[in-house]
């Protein structure tokens, strides 16, 4: 038999994980639509001018670059075409490419639909992106992304209210979370005040690893990459801040009091954290002065949410930005957003087995088909059973009652309903509970409600 | 500015549209699963291996490339790349396409997961497709496909079910349409006692032009094509079929005797129906000899529906095929599906206004932000309006009362909040009915059980 496969990174998704997908984007899409998010929804492929150069050399290197169509090679000299690096050539040969992430579209759609648009915009986007990567366990090249975003305000409260987005969610699905929190100009006070601007991600780098390698270990990295003794010194207060979160703010606003951007952000933090307070989070909230995030544009709070109970990498991250939409021409629109994702989320609830009874959908009732007379029969009650919503289906062909009954079993349908002459003579139909084999000899309209009260309870 | 757009023939969906869609890919996928269908995905891209010969010579040029990543061009060599034809070259540089259509990926799914299935299979699949299409109006590179099939049963039930599904899609939004039906086995027939059979296309494409061009004007144009007298003699008696769908069955008979295809054909039309007739389909039902569908792997019945209030081309079609996963190995596996044009389905329920009220879906609640003091007090109350399912916002920012107005008559919000000092001393809101300009004092709850009394009249 020939090979048949799909390319390396992607996934089918059976019925049953696309139950399971249902529930995590409908769980998702409720709480979003609760806070007055609105959805739209962009096409897969987007001009190579808007996604190349947004992600980074890297990111540039995993986008999916289309051929174009038709003659491609039209217009390229012979001379061209052999001293042409696959870079090169791939932009004279190629002008869209799939979408990288939901950021850079929703940006470009702000931006192209900017008339009309109603500011502060509240919009959620939930699809598939694409990317090159070499594929590995958790890592694929078609993956789904829940964003949420606001644009059009500067205002805290919309920090909050995807905070509280978050916490919904994850109580929602049970699964416990720590949010973490922390603000980019925090970050630049810091550098500000070593007077080491440009080594931000090195710092933050050394700063992560407090927990597993002490303060000793973090100050010898420190070294190690280059920061002066002096600087490492004067860090000494930030590593070593303690206390509730806003005693350590309190310490902080001191030590950055010489940068503005340090006691901008810190004044942010004490306002984000102090809305907190008056508000019944059930997750926990942690101030990460280590969290920096690799993304460039974040200008303001920094986000990422981890599972307590599972170790699996962010399940949801994201920031304040000032100028996503500067790139293509609209500058000055700030905005905050965060990218829950569905497929870490998938995984948590698989591994830690937090999906609900109900998320297995399918055929409820399947009707046994004995032969020709039977089936007219079924026919003419069969629609009163999809009317009152239940997922029915006779069986297509007369087979044998075994192969009939195996099928039901196979596809886990709760209910099998017998109909022969004698039920066919007394208008009533015999029903089979799957489970524990009992059976009932029942009107159409009785074993309707039956089922509908199973399936409620 | 810098002029930012999408590539041609692709569209972004604002939530207005969204929620359209919604609704249309919702109404189906109940009737879908009322009747035991189970989704699936399949991913955007698939080996060409898997797409290219499937789609016929003009279809393969349709497909979206995938330009391999990293070094594409590693291994050709200097002469090839500059002898080589674009279609050529194309398959050295690239191994991947998007899905052209849900079909293919669809039978290769089945070969690939043919052990984890239970046969009849019966699936739904709701996807995008792209094709390299010129694009025109109505008439996209990237579009919604919904496609139903049961496959692993020769049995007439499943042509008649996804007749009855089609019925209930179309009742369901009210768009008046004709289902036309006719059987590649009674075509193949007419070709048989023709002595034509090569000719398929050229007969049912002038027989197609009866309605507009008369029985003179279709014999006309068969012997241009270069039919013989004779055949178009012989071709008489079946353009002048007359009566019930049963009667034209019946002198068809007669015809096709000396076919067996024919004969079985008329048979299977003969059964479809007459089951049919038992059921109390709402749509107009056609037998039509002139459908022939372009696509060559239909072998059984083939089905193409119209809408009847407006000119649009076909909102569904499809039909039985024998063989379609034989290309990938696994031969002789029946199936029968059918593909609804959402796009189409769009475009008839806006043309004919059919959308119904509450497809306006969005925030349904803003509260005006007067300040600080303000600020707190929504925020402890409106978790509790987004707890009944409300979907509601505050404001963001401090900003004049105009201006939030504005924005909430702009959204279509139904209901604003007025929270101040009076309210805050009291425990209570003045909700203002944007419609009416109604305003009333409540407390939270009372609001919350007034707003949800309106929204479900």
């Amino acid at each position: 038999m020939k090979k048949v496969g799909i390319p390396k990174g992607t996934r089918d998704y059976s019925h049953a994980a696309m139950a399971r997908r249902k529930y995590i984007f409908d769980t998702i899409e409720d709480i979003f639509r609760v806070f007055g998010y609105q959805p739209i929804e962009t096409p897969a492929m987007e001009s190579l001018d808007t996604l190349l150069g947004k992600y980074g050399e890297e990111g540039d290197k995993l986008l999916f670059k289309i051929l174009n169509s038709g003659n491609f090679l039209g217009g390229i000299g012979e001379e061209d075409l052999i001293e042409a690096d696959p870079a090169g050539l791939s932009m004279q040969i190629s002008e869209k490419g799939l979408r990288y992430d939901l950021t850079v579209p929703f940006a470009r759609f702000v931006v192209q639909h900017r008339n009309e648009i109603t500011f502060p915009f509240k919009r959620y986007q939930i699809q598939p992106v694409w990317r090159a990567d070499r594929p590995q366990k958790g890592r694929y090249r078609e993956f789904y992304q829940c964003d949420v975003d606001i644009i059009g305000s500067r205002s805290l409260l919309n920090e909050l209210e995807l905070i509280e987005i978050i916490d919904r969610v994850f109580v929602k699905f049970g699964i416990r979370v720590r949010i973490k929190i922390n603000n980019r100009k925090i970050l630049a006070g810091i550098t500000d005040i070593l007077g080491e601007r440009s080594r931000l991600t090195e710092i933050t780098t050394a700063l992560d690893k407090l927990d597993k390698i002490g303060i000793e270990g973090v100050n010898r990295e420190l070294a190690e990459r280059g920061i002066p003794e002096s600087s490492v010194e004067r860090l000494q207060p930030i590593i070593n801040l303690s206390g509730s979160i806003h005693e350590k703010l309190e310490q902080l606003s001191k030590i950055l009091s010489g940068s503005e951007a340090g006691v901008r952000g810190v004044k942010e933090m004490s306002s984000l954290f102090s809305y907190m307070s008056s508000l019944k989070l059930k997750s926990e909230i942690e101030l990460d002065l280590t969290l920096a995030r690799g993304l460039n544009y974040y200008t303001g709070a920094i986000i990422e949410v981890l599972a307590e109970d599972i170790r699996i990498g962010s399940v949801c991250g994201g920031g304040r930005y000032d100028d996503l939409t500067g790139v293509f021409g609209m500058p000055d629109v700030s905005g905050v957003g965060v990218s829950f994702g569905a497929d870490r989320i998938y995984d948590v609830l698989d591994q830690l087995d937090l999906y609900p009874e109900e998320v297995r959908t399918g055929t409820q009732l399947l009707f046994v088909n004995f032969g020709e007379s039977e089936e007219k029969y079924i026919l003419s009650i069969l629609p009163k059973f999809r009317d009152a919503g239940i997922s029915s289906e006779i069986y297509p062909d007369h087979a044998k009652l075994k192969k009939q009954m195996t099928y039901a079993n196979q596809k886990g349908i709760a209910f099998v309903a017998l109909v022969g002459e004698n039920e066919i003579s007394k208008e009533i139909l015999t029903l089979k509970d799957m489970e524990s084999g009992d059976q009932k000899q029942l009107l159409a309209e009785e074993a309707i409600d039956f089922i509908l009260a199973r399936h409620n309870t």
